[in-house]
């Protein structure tokens, strides 16, 4: 049983994997070679090399569950670092605070064919799994031991995306807030307690008129290099619309979400010649209403959802892990001022054939 | 003029080294191949490759400054971060705090000879180059703008250190205490009021009564896996004696912690096959006593200082830097054990020609 541990200086949660635990060898020997196109999981007519299906969007409405005719398919994942089955069971081991690693990691499988690059996705497919995405999230909701989920992405090995090269997404719920998920309740609830107004909102306003570190605006959504970004050609969409909770995006929003990803990601690819990325969610955690902690009641009023996505340009060395300090060698108005100028190809995706 | 800027989400400080700015190409092409010795700037007798030295300590007596004759010698960065003139200037831009990016950023060369790894030079050696340190954090705590000052040390390319394989750490002195330190300061703080004892004392010792994530237990110091450890073979030194300030070791301690160091370095280079590894040091903020902020008046009595220790063995991916939580595949007991059993050989250090 994996666990959850509790840094006792700071307050942050550590999974303990134990079930894929490494000793000193798995370090030391060589990684695996991609895997060959032909032995993918993830790509349609290979359903059965994967664990069963929890959600899949068809759109070949006379095909069935696990078979062909899917655009989108969620599946557990195949090494959890969380597992589904079993009781918290909250405990203390002397002064330490531990629980059992129990929650959901799903995989989102974008796409039915073997593309690496959600940049390389037409906007409709993009649609979709944001779709499903949302549809996760409301269900994982409904999990009483769990307190949030979040939705990220991994692109190329040095982002952590493994040796298979296809397009997909995971969504992790914990049974804790993740403590970065915290700090920014915490810190969008001292503003509101000051001004009455949502930070997120008022930084939105304020970054539409300098417009220096705007990249794209659209009818729903800004994209933005933040002014303090950690990291070169850091960028985060933000919606328009004041709202804390991603699960409540209007279809119509999500057209406009979909293809604001599909421009981001392509001017990214454009610009830094496709590389490596982490894509991630922030929204709000679940049981708004239940807490009694203070940052909790307000949180509908004063937190806003938004997506970052972090170009892995650059090595984080000792001073960023000491400090939480980061060194950040490209202003975002430069970065910025090269995704708005990029000049991305209108040409059509191409489908490779295996 | 280099740009310290605040996050207004959650307060964390960037550096933006707007002198230093990387264009896309920069990440793009190809990284440089490793210098060659015969061009190290860090080796004695090219003293005049670097800038004047701050300080030295010399074995040959009648050797004069910036010449052959010293065994450890402090450097300003040649690429600093942050710079030493002006004065602070802190402003709004709109809703954002933004000050100059003044501090120190200096480079403790740890030895004459052309040597990699810290783990390989004498005890001697070590127990300079931390003296000289601390002098240089004493010395930096009387300039009125800074708040703190971080020693860290990367070693291997995956690890930050660069091109030049020659043992250094850095010293960045910052006008504002880093996030990850006044995290710390608050953790230890809200035990001490509530227990009054400080954590790191208790946590003391109920890891020296469990032994399971002891690595080694000196007359002065302990060296442990700690318990909610973010990643495989995360080690901290830790001193037995309550002390808040790094500065203040006595000359006998650090002769005990230039022996620990010694030997869990060439621990973890021999069970782990000479992995790249950042090392930092936590210790307490300059002028402890002039600050109004509440966690600052007991800093002395509740804060604990201590030495961290990452191999860099995992990747940190989406699901890390979006929740700040870490999934760490080896349980810290588990590393303890291979590091307390590791077999390390007595043999004399290998003095390279060139």
């Amino acid at each position: 049983m994996p666990e959850l541990r509790k840094d006792p200086l700071i307050g942050r949660w550590v999974i303990i994997a134990t079930e894929r635990a490494k000793r000193p060898i798995d370090f030391i020997s060589p990684h695996h070679e991609q895997m060959p196109a032909e032995e993918c999981p993830f790509c349609e007519g290979r359903e059965s090399h994967t664990p069963k299906e929890i959600l899949a969007v068809r759109h070949n409405n006379g095909s069935t569950e696990n078979q062909p005719g899917w655009s989108v398919r969620v599946i557990p994942s195949i090494k959890p670092v969380l597992r589904i089955e079993g009781q918290l069971n909250r405990r203390g081991k002397g002064m330490y605070d531990v629980m059992n690693g129990i929650g959901a990691h799903e995989v989102i499988v974008e796409t039915p064919v073997h593309i690496a690059n959600m940049a390389d996705l037409p906007v409709e497919q993009i649609r979709s799994a944001l779709g499903a995405t949302m549809t996760r999230i409301s269900d994982l909701e409904k999990d009483p031991r769990f307190r949030y989920a979040l939705w990220f992405k991994n692109y190329g090995t040095i982002a952590g995306a493994g040796q298979i090269p296809h397009s997909r997404s995971q969504l992790i719920a914990t049974p804790v807030v993740p403590l970065r998920v915290k700090e920014e309740l915490v810190g969008t609830r001292r503003y509101f307690e000051d001004k009455e107004r949502c930070l997120t909102c008022d930084l939105l306003s304020q970054e539409q008129e300098a417009k220096a570190r705007v990249v794209l605006d659209s009818p729903g959504f800004v994209a933005l290099c933040p002014f303090a970004a950690r990291f070169p050609f850091e960028l985060w969409i933000i919606p328009k619309r004041h709202e804390s909770d991603f699960s409540k995006t209007s279809p119509k929003e999500l057209d406009d979400l979909a293809g604001m990803f599909k421009q981001v990601l392509s001017r990214l690819k454009s610009v830094l010649d496709d590389p490596p990325y982490n894509c991630l969610l922030h929204t709000a955690p679940f049981r708004k209403q239940h807490s009694k902690v203070g940052y909790w009641k307000t949180i509908e009023e004063d937190y806003h959802w938004h997506i970052e996505l972090i170009p892995r340009l650059t090595r984080v060395a000792g001073f960023e892990w000491g400090s939480g300090f980061y060194i950040n060698p490209t202003p975002p108005e430069e970065s910025a001022k090269y995704l708005r100028e990029a000049v991305i190809s209108a040409e059509p995706v191409v489908i490779p054939t295996h």
